[in-house]
């Protein structure tokens, strides 16, 4: 998507590669929205240390950058040897997977890159074809994301008013983003809307992220407090609400996502505002019976405790490097907190899943698994 | 109730008077949770400020505040003129109000200390009556207070799990507090219990206020983010949902309370937990038709775009006094806000409204009337 740095504007990736400098160019996402920065990581490992602490975060986004991290690590090989480089390149996939050993989606990334490699008959030919199979994923990524605009803007009316919760956007992805997709797609259809971003504690990755991302955009846009989305939807000020997915669940329908997503579909649900999920192929799980099997992960309590943010112009800026959040406590010292990250949302609350192939009912997923599995 | 600090146990009330030295001492709530002080005003305009700057907040708080500085001004009066002690107090008055000028509460407490002054046939009995009448009001209000304890007690069975918004808790009131009353008296029961206190965005008195409380109490409790209530619901780890209210309205059965109330009653309410709200009779407004009528105060956007806290160790803190928070500017610098501060939960919500005369369904108010307005 488009960014605009003092006065600046260039079209933007999450996630490119340099094939000239064989550099990963990734924006430095711990450093929106009070500073924008790309980073070109020098070499594959340096491309697994920005995975591992969050550089670069979003599921797509980071599966691009582990292939395009594959494609660095092969394009350093200096022998001439194919089972070397094999060699090689597995030891350039582990790294890149215990960047973030729970996510599923570097892994088949990398696996596609490395299934288009083997049919290279030398080392330059495997070479080549790695980075060619790297910036076909990322395409591929953009394409369905935008497939997902497609689908998605018709319901996005003009003068809606959209809800959205935590960060489903370009920078998640290697661009247009999920549940951004159909503002940005009805936005190019010259629609007017306005969107309430859901500040999203305790990361508050929507007050930081998509605000920053909306306005980069020129799309009319408010953070709220999570606690403020209830009242305005009582107040018939909210008309549709979008939201990403970590993890759906095809035979329940069940949707995973950032902690207060099942709480805005439950006030949704009550103010018969219609709830959807916008989702790529990649994040439809076949194979889990229920939600209650997705584990919930606990994340560290000083999440809940404190918050991130820059020091306010007259406060102690000096000691910190400009732009660099400092971590406030707000909570009472000798308090501790509960802080699960995720929450899971029931079919009953969804009225369609945005995928790149078309909206489904949460349930009918399992049915099209033929149609829904083979566009992976 | 009972604080400790740096291994001192006392029991303090947020607000108390000081006869000899004729000054009003409150506790700063500013400073809680990371700093614990308790100021005397020396004058009524002091004691006004003190009310308008936030240093004590919370109607009942509030209200035993104006009363005690009533008296205050009233007791510096140095004439002996009856007429001329009656303008004086009339200044005085004046001058409380306009502290806070759209409470109601102070109001009401020096309505009484004027009502019980005037029965003084001299300067100095008046002043001493107006001292009494506001002892009086702040003792009643703890009495109150505590009927609340003994009426709610009884929803907290022993291994409860409860969950409360916002602070609703003695440094809102003289003490002991109205949400939190019931808790305090389970505890004397010797009934173990835990507490999650929803941190409460944007200004967080439920991390800062509550959580501090709770620990000074030593009740188990931890603080969540907003968005986790509904999570926990859905889990089973929630049994009683206990609040506090701002206004509640006897002919609907309505209730006004911090923004985001009206979210945990809505998932209450899905998960069959029963929801309560505990209130001295002076929140109840018989007038009102409609939650409708009731102002909705919008805040000012930095609360959502930012947070107040101590800068951890390691941070700048040395340029920032002790204890004193700073703000940091946590959303993107582009971006606006929407910030209302209350909502209305509707009476079919609402389990009961914990009084100091008993506990009613929400729409039982208007009928029992009589009762209510003839103890307020």
């Amino acid at each position: 998507m488009q960014v605009t740095i003092r006065g600046r504007t260039a079209h933007c990736r999450s996630v490119t590669f340099d094939a000239a400098h064989n550099t990963v160019r990734l924006i430095e996402q711990r450093r929106l929205p009070h500073q924008f920065q790309i980073v070109a990581t020098p070499d594959y490992r340096a491309t697994a240390a920005a995975i591992a602490n969050m550089t670069v975060r979003g599921a797509p986004a980071i599966a691009a950058a582990a292939a395009y991290g594959l494609a660095q690590g092969t394009r350093a090989f200096r022998g001439a040897s194919l089972p070397g480089l094999a060699r090689h390149a597995r030891r350039v996939c582990d790294t890149l997977k215990r960047a973030r050993p729970t996510a599923v989606d570097p892994v088949h990334a990398m696996d596609e890159v490395l299934a288009r490699m083997s049919a290279g008959e030398t080392v330059a030919e495997q070479q080549a074809l790695a980075l060619a199979a790297a910036e076909e994923f990322a395409h591929r990524s953009v394409a369905d994301c935008t497939a997902i605009g497609r689908h998605g803007a018709a319901l996005i009316r003009d003068g809606a008013r959209v809800l959205t919760h935590c960060n489903a956007g370009w920078l998640a992805c290697v661009d247009v983003g999920t549940a951004t997709a159909p503002m940005y797609a009805a936005q190019q259809q010259g629609k007017r809307f306005h969107v309430y971003c859901d500040e999203t504690r305790p990361r508050c990755q929507g007050a930081t992220l998509t605000a920053w991302e909306l306005a980069q955009q020129g799309i009319s846009h408010e953070v709220i407090a999570d606690n403020a989305a209830g009242h305005l939807m009582q107040r018939g000020e909210v008309d549709l609400v979008l939201v990403g997915s970590d993890r759906v669940l095809a035979r329940t329908g069940e949707v995973a996502n950032k902690i207060g997503t099942y709480t805005k579909a439950v006030l949704a649900r009550r103010h018969r505002i219609p709830f959807y999920v916008a989702i790529p192929l990649s994040t439809i799980d076949f194979e889990l019976a229920s939600g209650r099997e997705i584990p919930i992960e606990e994340r560290a309590p000083a999440e809940v405790l404190g918050a991130w943010g820059v020091v306010d112009r007259g406060g102690p800026r000096r000691t910190a490097r400009p732009g660099a959040p400092v971590y406030v406590r707000v909570a009472n010292p000798s308090s501790g907190a509960r802080n699960p990250a995720f929450d899971v949302t029931p079919p009953e609350l969804i009225a369609g899943i945005i995928t790149p192939v078309g909206i489904f009912k949460p349930r009918e997923l399992m049915r099209r698994r033929g149609l829904l599995a083979a566009r992976r």
